[in-house]
């Protein structure tokens, strides 16, 4: 039978502020990023979804990022990398400390915006991020894209990683993301985003812009919940998958 | 034989900025209340600090905070009691897990500047931090003032408590201290607060303002080591206590 | 011919984050409480938030706030007057140069959350406010309650000050709010506060808890964006000021 | 007669933490470059700095930076042009308000480091800059690098810009800066750099790394406060160039 993982971005509030719709993710996805901090989450929004997240049995994965509230992580900063691999090992611990008081624990790493681009391509930042986590616990996998400089640096670490897709997202027939400044980059018809889903799942493929059907090597589909009728769109990810024989589980 | 701790604040640093000599007290204390980055300490000055901690056998305790860098927290703020708790939980965590990282580990915890004003009167804020330790780890003792709000609530929690002392400082007939906007509330004579060190130690003893002797039950005396000639001053008080035959011993 | 102000908070957003609707509250209100930075509002939203109000002929407040984004300036803290002084001096300045540079300017003070609070009770804060006000436009009016210990010590330093009523709390017999913990505190009958925004407005009395008529020297009434619902009964406070043929000006 | 300026980084303090000894660079300079409480400098000492800067008549500067007390403004930051841009007036404001309340006013704008550098290469930022301080106060001018972008783009917006030198940095027969991570690029012979000092605003000169003489156009010399023996060498610049009959005057 056929298993995939759905995985979103939580915990994003600060303060006063809120952002996407927590609770409904939660029934959704399989796999939380929670926000650890440093561009969002506050320790009682973080402590709050971390127990709502062992509540429905989700997993919950510590989401490192830039010291940057005011960016949200957003950002490309030029960090030190002793200070980057503390800032990670920072977070780590901090999330998964919250999460065991809760009766959980941070299964999984997966950086933030600007750092999960980085980490993609830099290995000196992605150095810095495999070497908190194997400081901290050589047994968390971090998540990342296909290709990402972080699979061999942290191969040589020790450190696991795990690969994730993304079903709205345009591939180039060399399976790398289309950029999102170019036209088309994002998908927004729910039918076709859900049927890449699938395809994803069960064939282990995508439609690529060129027409060609690219191989998809991913044990986690990314979902989104920033953004008007996002959880919608998810929620139909989910129930295409389940319709299709799929078996929603966590990569950990 | 005779022993007793000497605890003081390390690793009050942020990003450029140091305060205080943490090498030099590294030699002096047993004990090293740790900066978690609420009112002090980014993480790469906690790491740094836990591994010279470490490695000379200083035992590591967690100096939560307010969050207020601004302020060094020592403004009292009116902080909602979960929310506190959850930033209490957050700092323990984080620190604890660097302090693993680097070999060691978190082994009490110690409220900062005003929190630590505020949980010696106050049981609703004192409770919110009993509960962020016994979330954590309920092993981990709370180092505060004796007549502290604290203890009850602590013991109700099953959370031990460790009081401290201050040679430096003017005691009441009570057994309370002199109060810092008072005269006389410092010592700054290196052999009148040496002689009160030993005296604290080794006869459980101090003179308080009305000339009375008072009981003191501490495991530990506090050392300062951010104004000028402080790390001298604490050097003396080690030292007089050695040659008093006491032995230097964390309380943990 | 009568006139009333109406005053709103906006601009808090911080970075990603966004809260209540400015561009609807901006054509309700007559004056905007433009969040200065300390507890919400990044220099992005003041500056957009400056050129909207002036192109819709809104005068702009500086809400000035203790540095709390994490508690949204809504808890109280000790700060040294000083140290307030200066901060109310830089969020004012801040604040005022990018609304000159929008083609406008801040054309009175109003202090947020929790400094609101403490400025009505606590003559040396309010005194490091005024100061601050005075050392940088002495012709700025602070936006106040009756009442409040800011009164005096504005009139001392020859700073204006400015009355504000609310529509939908109810009153003391004695003239003042009833505390937001008390059942019926606020109101939420649209027919209700609409009515007593226009008996403000005209007879400037309001019927307080106990039923009798209170006199209510006010010339702004403020007004909420940030909950559901707010700013439809905003704009039927305004639609039913108008209809009563009260004139909507600002108070400066 | 010949004239030349002295400018330093000065309020470069957080709350309790301090950098550099800003009592005696301002008894040196005769502009000071204050921070602006994005990389350091909280109100409080922005206003201390700035009453002490009157009293001395030391020019003021705002040296505006990234939001980054973390990294002390020197981590370059991919911040959105309008974004930073907002920044900038913002930080300009706040401390030209401040000087203001103080007897003076800001008469120039500085950027700091990782701002200062990337506004030499990168057209797109330093436009950024320029327009903030063009929206703010169109005759102020900047203080930047010969040959850096930002002078291109300021000339096209009608603000003006005025080039500093550094008497102990090495220079490229290019006339450019040896960077700091080449052996040399940083001179320490007091004896060397005063005599620099001498030539370059004597003679408009300096001996460049191939032992080349080289043209210096530069109102300012750049001098520093931060590191052990920094003012005492400051100081002796001064001292050479009043000897060398150099009359110190701010350029602005």
């Amino acid at each position: 039978m056929k298993t995939i993982d759905l995985n979103a971005d939580l915990g994003e509030g600060f303060g006063i502020w809120r952002l996407g719709d927590d609770d409904a993710l939660l029934d959704i996805v399989t796999s939380a990023n929670l926000a650890c901090g440093f561009h969002a989450g506050d320790p009682l929004t973080i402590r709050r979804t971390c127990a709502a997240a062992v509540d429905r049995g989700v997993r919950i994965g510590a989401q490192v990022s830039y010291r940057d509230l005011a960016g949200f992580g957003r950002r490309e900063m030029e960090v030190d990398p002793e200070e980057l691999s503390s800032e990670v090992l920072y977070q780590l611990a901090a999330v998964d400390g919250i999460a065991r008081a809760m009766g959980g624990r941070v299964s999984y790493v997966k950086p933030h915006g600007a750092l999960y681009n980085r980490v993609c391509r830099d290995a000196g930042q992605a150095e810095a991020v495999v070497s908190a986590v194997a400081a901290y616990d050589r047994s968390l996998p971090i998540l990342t894209l296909p290709g990402s400089a972080v699979h061999e640096v942290a191969a040589r670490q020790g450190v696991a990683t795990v690969t994730e897709c993304f079903a709205d997202r345009a591939y180039t027939p060399r399976g790398t993301l289309v950029p999102r400044r170019e036209p088309g980059s994002v998908l927004h018809d729910p039918a076709e985003v859900t049927a890449r889903a699938v395809t994803m799942a069960v064939d282990h493929t995508v439609t690529a812009s060129d027409g060609s059907a690219i191989p998809v090597e991913a044990r986690s589909i990314c979902v989104h919940g920033d953004t008007p009728g996002a959880v919608g769109l998810a929620r139909r990810v989910r129930d295409s998958l389940t319709a299709a024989g799929v078996s929603l589980r966590p990569f950990t």
